[in-house]
């Protein structure tokens, strides 16, 4: 799978010119994002959009291999520094996978998830499932301010070999380019 | 600690000049960092330079919280292009911590410590330890053809509570400049 999704890059250069290595390693790092973002961009917080409890309905069940109406927490948030937005991403945990302390720290809302998994020690492994180009809808092009295409990856963190954490992150092309 | 770990950045940089993005990434991350330069150089592979079981001394047996004299696989490789040499990695691994399978994997010795624990399908958190500049003795000078500091850290990956695997990696300023 990794194979494939490395892959990607050079479909994606074809449409977006030349990537950075900032973007290429956003787009493909198993690693925490947000560990990236702080040395980068000096330290990031999360601005919260939404955040909300939902069934599963047949999408998503089938993405985190849960079943059907099992309860998933659904979140939206910006990960940015004072000055930037850097990057939209859109999570979905099951929350019956989630121990309680974990579960306080994902509805606080204000802390990004590579901040939790860290602070409580939590071992797990990314995978990478898919990397690609999407257009901004106006909502990503307002907070972002710009038309730029999007790069975009969807990974899952695994925990006791179980889906813990499906993620979603766009970041327009204009960013990280250093 | 992770913190701490950040704060050394703005040190080294009065030192070296100002880090590419790539070269902070590289010594910050807690992902794969096989992964990344597979993403920034092509596929990359290893050449060991090392590859013995010691048993451990004072110094490894505090590194790696087991007793003196217990056995460590003790690796030093070159990761690296079909081109060039990109770092140079030191890794000590406490045996009994080991399944066979892993342990077969890293005595064939030809295979990144990032794709083992990628195959093995392997749930850990790395810790970062240190950040450092170091002067390169005359094996990385001439193994590097380079006569310019080498950005080094040490970290560990943690496994079911327990350190794994030690690691030192280092590269040149002079590389990853994009």
């Amino acid at each position: 799978m990794a194979k494939n999704v490395f892959d990607e890059i050079p479909k994606i250069e074809k449409e977006t010119g030349k990537l950075s290595s900032a973007q290429k390693i956003l787009l493909t790092t198993d690693g925490s994002v947000t560990s990236i973002l702080d040395v980068l961009k000096g330290h990031v917080d999360i601005n919260t959009l939404k955040q909300e409890f939902i069934p599963a309905n047949e999408e998503i069940s089938s993405i985190l291999k849960i079943n059907q109406g099992d309860s998933v927490n659904y979140r939206v948030v910006i990960i940015k520094t004072e000055k930037e937005p850097l990057i939209y991403a859109v999570s979905l945990v099951p929350i019956n996978r989630l121990n309680d302390e974990f579960k306080e720290d994902l509805i606080r809302a204000d802390i990004p998830i590579g901040r939790i998994l860290k602070k409580h020690n939590i071992e797990s492994r990314r995978e990478i499932k898919s990397i690609f180009i999407e257009k901004p809808d106006n909502e990503l092009k307002e907070i972002f301010d710009t038309d730029s295409p999007f790069l975009c990856r969807t990974y899952n963190i695994i925990h006791h070999g179980e889906i813990l954490i499906h993620l979603k992150e766009m970041f327009p092309c204009s960013l990280f380019l250093e």
